[in-house]
């Protein structure tokens, strides 16, 4: 009989995953994560992309994110609740799974709460490469919550920003986001608006929290050339740029079903043109022509990048030798005898000879049975 | 500040969950899970349904089931490869998670691939008890595979089934199924076919796993009165009844979008008049008629059954004392400050002062904080 294949379950808890990135390094870690992006952005078509289904409540939306290219399936748990702070809570909290198309065993699950603010900030980069102009060197960062390290970082880890303006309407945040910039050997300004920190930057990133229409940046405060990563628009009723910013620029966006219903471009008519970045990567389309160019990237958060940072962090725990696991699905002598795996109904397992057959269906008790001597 | 609300996923292996089983015992699990779908059945309208989100590939299908009712969110996750055995794999594999709503927190991630095969039984049983005859005790069980032992025990413990008429293409299934019936203590009897086993019996329960239009019963076989539980004939291509049974008998179904898809009734015209069974439940339509009935109850297999399914598992480990959980959502001193959770950067942690007043927005560092002093 064929030997059974071994049901194998890798996880990565919240604090086994801060740990690898501890051990490897943020910035390794981002780059890795920007790579692996990348590369699955320009297999585009390769996914199968489903729009998120979503459970809308009163205080917030629990959504599952599934994505595959036919060898590897992955889906996103992922909550959005903006009054969780009241508890303590933060607003988004994530976990994930990475299944074999071939045979449906779930083969990691991994915390994504971490592992979502890294791959949008590497997310973020991928497209500022492409779009921002070459050479930028002082990003402001407009919202100083729990996104806002993890933009700085990559940004000057993976496009070599120097300087960080920063502004939040909640001072306390700036001063935890200055304060950990400084740990890291980063340089930041605080700014006491937006409008006085954007000014002379080469690349604005909006990370606001507000589920609101908001106009966090309005057409005044926009200077030719720069580079709009927008990141907080990321839901309907959730925007951070005027109307007038979009138009004046040229968009961006990750996949436009969805951008159109979540994204800042929820509030333009459905003809305004838009450009998938994939098209960008891969050379189908032109993503900045001119030096003055207003580019914006109308960031939402796509299925396919957590299929990315699941895939990165499953090799990363190889690499790093962690051999975490749970026990999700049962291995059975007999898949046939789901019943047996119940304690105290051991005993009613067939014995070898009749396991043999029931897994050869039409070999009789007495014939060979092909495979069977080479079987463990 | 308030204090910060504990996360706590609670987490049943497929070995633990079999454990709680073996101790609770077969017959009170099976009960409980009838009690909890008969209960969930009765509250149909709260739920948010879904269809399941499915993604085929060549070999199978893997699909997300979620449902809710405003206060639980529930999901499977399952997969479907009939060629599995081949590995020695089973064809379905599946777990599950449950979350609450007002926060997003997922606060039970369960195994259930041993589950699954336990609700479905107990989901049989909650549909023969509205609309099998009174006083059945003969049952023949077609299939013999994974399924039919907790098909037997639950119609066995829940409508007081004493014989059990078995057949099976393959006779190992039925000699693993006789085994398990003899521990049981289960009056099981081996026919050569489905025709002489059907004969004379109250209820039919057709459970084979062969993925194609079969005719597991024809018209001939169907006596006045029987109850034919519809298991195996669960998916697009896969059916199990010939559709002039179906037109003689009244059919039950569990949620008519799904099953008009998934169904027997996918070979019927779209028009053939279906009940759904939490209709019955309710009292608001009509089950049986008449003794000389045939009714057919249509099982496909619908997420709210899963639902109930994870809601009694997290109960019966309440009762049982299992505690076992894993970290699955980093717990953040500040939410805000989520890049504080990699290790070596809890030194970017503001201070307790500084913590207070990030969480209550707007309130000066020299500010009294509302209800800080109670705070740990």
């Amino acid at each position: 009989m064929p030997t059974n294949r071994r049901i194998t379950t890798r996880f990565l808890s919240a604090e086994r995953l801060a740990a690898m990135v501890g051990e490897k390094g943020l910035a390794p870690c981002l780059a890795g994560l920007a790579g692996y992006i990348d590369e699955d952005f320009r297999r585009w078509n390769v996914f199968a992309k489903t729009a998120r289904v979503a459970n809308h409540s009163r205080d917030g939306v629990i959504e599952l994110m599934p994505i595959s290219d036919g060898e590897l399936y992955a889906f996103k748990y992922v909550n959005g609740h903006p009054k969780n702070f009241r508890f303590g809570l933060s607003t988004v909290m994530a976990f994930g799974v990475l299944a074999d198309v071939a045979t449906g065993i779930p083969t990691l699950v991994s915390e994504l709460t971490l592992t979502t603010a890294l791959r949008t900030a590497a997310m973020s980069a991928v497209a500022a490469r492409a779009l921002a102009r070459p050479g930028s060197r002082r990003m402001a960062v407009i919202g100083n919550g729990a996104q806002s390290e993890f933009q700085a970082l990559a940004f000057h880890h993976l496009l070599g920003i120097k300087e960080f303006h920063l502004y939040d309407s909640d001072s306390a945040a700036t001063e935890k986001l200055l304060g950990n910039l400084d740990k890291l050997g980063l340089r930041g300004k605080r700014f006491a608006s937006t409008k006085e920190a954007v000014k002379g930057v080469d690349i604005v990133t909006t990370v606001t929290a507000d589920k609101t229409n908001a106009t966090i940046l309005t057409p005044e405060m926009i200077e030719p050339g720069m580079h709009i990563n927008g990141v907080g628009g990321d839901c309907p009723g959730k925007t951070e740029l005027h109307a007038e910013v979009l138009r004046m620029s040229r968009v961006f966006v990750e996949y436009e079903p969805q951008t159109r219903i979540e994204g800042d471009i929820q509030q333009m008519p459905a003809d305004f043109a838009v450009t998938e970045l994939w098209q960008v990567l891969t050379g189908q389309a032109l993503g900045r022509c001119d030096p003055g160019d207003v580019t914006v990237f109308d960031s939402v958060g796509f299925a396919l990048e957590d299929y990315s940072a699941l895939r990165y962090m499953r090799d990363l725990a190889r690499e790093l030798g962690v051999e975490d696991a749970i026990s999700l699905i049962p291995e059975l002598p007999d898949p046939k005898n789901l019943f047996g795996f119940i304690p105290g109904f051991e005993a009613c397992l067939p014995a070898p000879a009749e396991k043999a057959v029931a897994a050869w269906p039409g070999a009789a008790a007495n014939q060979a049975v092909p495979g069977l001597a080479h079987a463990a």
